[in-house]
Formats: structure tokens, sequence, C-alpha cells
């Protein structure tokens, strides 16, 4: 079995070394990861300009540096290095609850690229700041327990049908509290930071202030309860019901009718 | 009511101004879209950067160009020009069938971030492979009738609950033929191109193979039915049986256990 270990924090992170070691006993463990951060470009594949690929020698690893985006590394695994078997992401600085950070987050992305695919795929992320706080020895420790424990059990028993991917989140401080739920709506209120250069000219930096976590959600585990989140995602993106859209159907049929 | 027309081919796409056709006589448009082109960024955020917003004459209107991406448009309406009611996104020159498309469209990407806002947001796409194809007479008018009776429809009844957009896809020729169905899942099999570049280098170009469309899907409807496809999007992610994932708690509990 091959796992391909990726990060969207690029190849120098500590979290992506976290995660290498927590897989590498598991079975073959390959790292590929954007040279660079990478991160909100959860969405993106690399279209427009040409992706190379470079070896290199990260001290603990082989591994090798990509110049597109998170999804791209499964797509660079798939064809470049013979297929994966097993994807996981992180481990991200910086936590990724809620629906709002999910579609935009490159650790993410990466799992869900690579779940399209029918490949089993775990992000991990820590409501960390830096890359100091990841590194401190308890914490390192905690976060290479969980993520060995869960890489290792997706490797094994695979995720349950309809779960496309899991995502987890680690709270500031070690703990044994684990839940399994769902991803909260919205973590953000975004707001522009309206600001003058020195040339007089306006711009705007966008940032985001946190809300209230609703109880039941990775939010709230990961910042009230200060427990780990595990949540399975599904990317059905369905509505469930849309029978309701029935007049839509009419009303547009109606004008296509007017104009012939 | 105040409704945000924007795009992800960037603000010169004759999409933008069919879709600025179709819902200026509904209510206030307002034009904010990405200067250039930000196609297959649809989960990114500018956080980085600054993002500047200029004010342009389109001739067909006035308009705002910002630096940044689709789903920054969202924010840049809320923030900047003082909300928005309605967000309507495309017509985008290509098809966005499929959760695979989806996850990385700019023009669904807007959609999604308006959702989260609560703000009632549809995605036009056309399966069309260039701007002049779009912009042929029969086929603008059957584009800007489609598009302005599901922005009216929306616009007067709002989204059914648990559909966060819809996603509104065209199929190549006009057609009367209307049809909700789900997205499909994947609408590619991605490949990577190898190549030398003149110095002897190699590199790769990412670029995506069709698959069979499966029918009762997005991509069935537009490619072989040839219809008009309205997909009701959920964004809530989330898998519905859970259950099963008890034993990978008990994993992670027992493997911090031993630890502690």
């Amino acid at each position: 079995m091959r796992i391909v270990v990726t990060n969207d924090d690029g190849l120098r992170s500590p979290g992506l070394r976290l995660l290498y070691e927590a897989v590498r006993e598991l079975d073959e463990a390959l790292v590929i990861a954007p040279m660079e951060q990478a991160s909100a470009k959860g969405g993106m594949l690399t279209l427009d300009e040409p992706i190379r690929v470079y070896e290199l020698d990260l001290t603990y690893a082989s591994a090798y540096g990509i110049t597109g985006s998170p999804r791209d590394v499964v797509h660079v695994a798939r064809e470049v290095f013979g297929g994966l078997d097993m994807l996981v992401s992180g481990i991200n600085i910086g936590e990724n609850t809620s629906i709002q950070n999910i579609l935009v987050s490159g650790t993410v992305g990466a799992a869900a690229e690579a779940s399209l695919f029918d490949i089993p795929a775990v992000a991990f992320s820590a409501d960390v700041n830096k890359p100091s706080a990841l590194t401190e020895r308890g914490y390192a420790d905690f976060a290479v327990s969980v993520a060995r424990a869960v890489a290792r059990y997706v490797a094994s028993e695979g995720l349950p049908s309809g779960v496309d991917l899991l995502n987890v989140n680690l709270p500031r401080s070690p703990t044994s509290l684990v839940r399994v739920v769902p991803p909260a709506r919205r973590r953000w209120i975004e707001k522009l930071d309206r600001r003058v250069d020195p040339r007089g000219q306006c711009y705007y930096w966008l940032y985001g202030e946190a809300t209230e976590p609703e109880p039941g959600t990775d939010s709230y585990v990961v910042f009230v309860e200060r427990g780990i989140a595990i949540s399975p995602i599904s990317l059905s993106l369905k509505a469930v019901d849309i029978s309701l859209l029935d007049a839509l159907v009419t009303e547009v049929s109606s004008a296509l009718k007017v104009k012939s």
C-alpha cells in the first residue's frame, strides 16, 4: 500500500514531517507537496501553467516538490508515480473546521481530490498559529499519535459507505476527548480592512472575524470543548428535497416557449 | 433588491454582459468581477495579497473590477458596496457539471461563498468553448432567456430549504428541455502530459479526459440529452451514517491513553 503524504503549507512545514512520522511505519509513505505555501487554494487546479516536479532531500525523507496546488499533488501521484492507495494531508498549521474553511482549504482540497478518484483520504489540521507550537514536544507527540491512529484505522478498514474523506481537527492542547461531528457552517465573518498605500491609493486586506461556534459541530468541539473533532465528509452536494423546484422548471420552459 | 453579477472569466467576458442583460430589468444589478480570468480558482480567497477595486466603464454598464478571486467578490460587495440580496455568476464559457467541476469552479465558488452568508445565489455555465459561440445570436437569446427566468424565480421565491445554491448548465444548442438533477460525481479523468522544455528539462500540463456521463446527472442531461440541467446544491458536506466510526473513536482514544 502506498500512502501519499502532502500538505498545503509547503515542503518545509514541520506539519508535513510529523504526518510522515505518523504514517511511515504503516506502509510505503511518499511525500509529494507544493514547493511553497498554498493555503486557501483548496479549489485550485493548475491548468494555465506547467507543473514541475523536483526531487528533494528533506533530511527525514526523500520527497517531491511540485510547482502546483495541493489538488495537483493527487494527479502527480497518479500520473508520474504510478498511483496511490491512500492520501493523508497536513498536519496543517491552523484549524480547518466549518464548511467555510473546508471549501477553501488546500489541506482538505488535496483529500477531496483524492476521494473523487475513490482513494481514501484524511485531512489533519491543528489549532496552532505557528510552526513552533506544533513541534513543541508534548504537542508533537499528541498530534503524531492521533494522526497515526486515524491513518492506521483508515488503511485497514477503509471509510464507511457515503463518507468521502475524514477531516480531523486537533485542539490547541493535547487531550483524549474525541468526537465525531459534522462541520459547522461558518467559522468566520469576512471583513475587508481598508488601507491607503504610500501613493495615496486605496487597497483592502481580507480577514475573518471568528463567529460563536454552534454546539455539536467541529468548531464547537475544537474551540469550546477543546477536543479532537473527526468529521466524516460527504461530497455529494445533493440537496434532498428538490420537488419544490417543479415551479422553476415550468417558468424556464414557459420563458423558452415565448421565445420560439 | 441588489443583485450582484459576477463571473470568473473576467470583466471582458461576453458571458458577464449576457448575465447582466438577463437580470438588469429585475432590480438594481451591480457588476463586480475579477479583472482577469480566474477559472479553476473556485476555492480561493485572497489572503496574502491586497485586493484593489477599480471602477470601470464596460459600455453596457458601469462595473467594478477587483484584483482578487470570484469568492472575494462576495466580500467586496458586502464590505465595500454595502451588501447584496442575491448573486448571479456566469455565464461561464465552459460547462460546470459534476462535483469535480463544481468544487474547483470559480463560477460556482462565487455562488457558494454568497450562500454561506445566506444570500441566494445561482451559477450559470454554458457548454460552449469560446466567447463567439456564446454570443452567436440564437444562442445568446436562449442563454439570456434561461438566466432571466431562473433569476426572476429565485428573486421572488428564494431557494427551497436545504438548497444553498442553484447550478445551471446550458447545453451546446438552444433547447426547451429542462431537468432538475443532482451533479454527477466525476466529469474528467485528469492526466498529465509530459513535455520537455527547450533546455531539456521535463514539465507537465494538467488536462482532463471526459468520462461517460451517468444517467440522471447534470452531465448526462447536458451532454447526452442536450437539455438544461438545474442542480440544487447543498453544501452541508454531512455524511449520513457516521455511527460506523465508533470504532475509530475507540482506536484514537486508546492510542492517546497508551501515550499518557
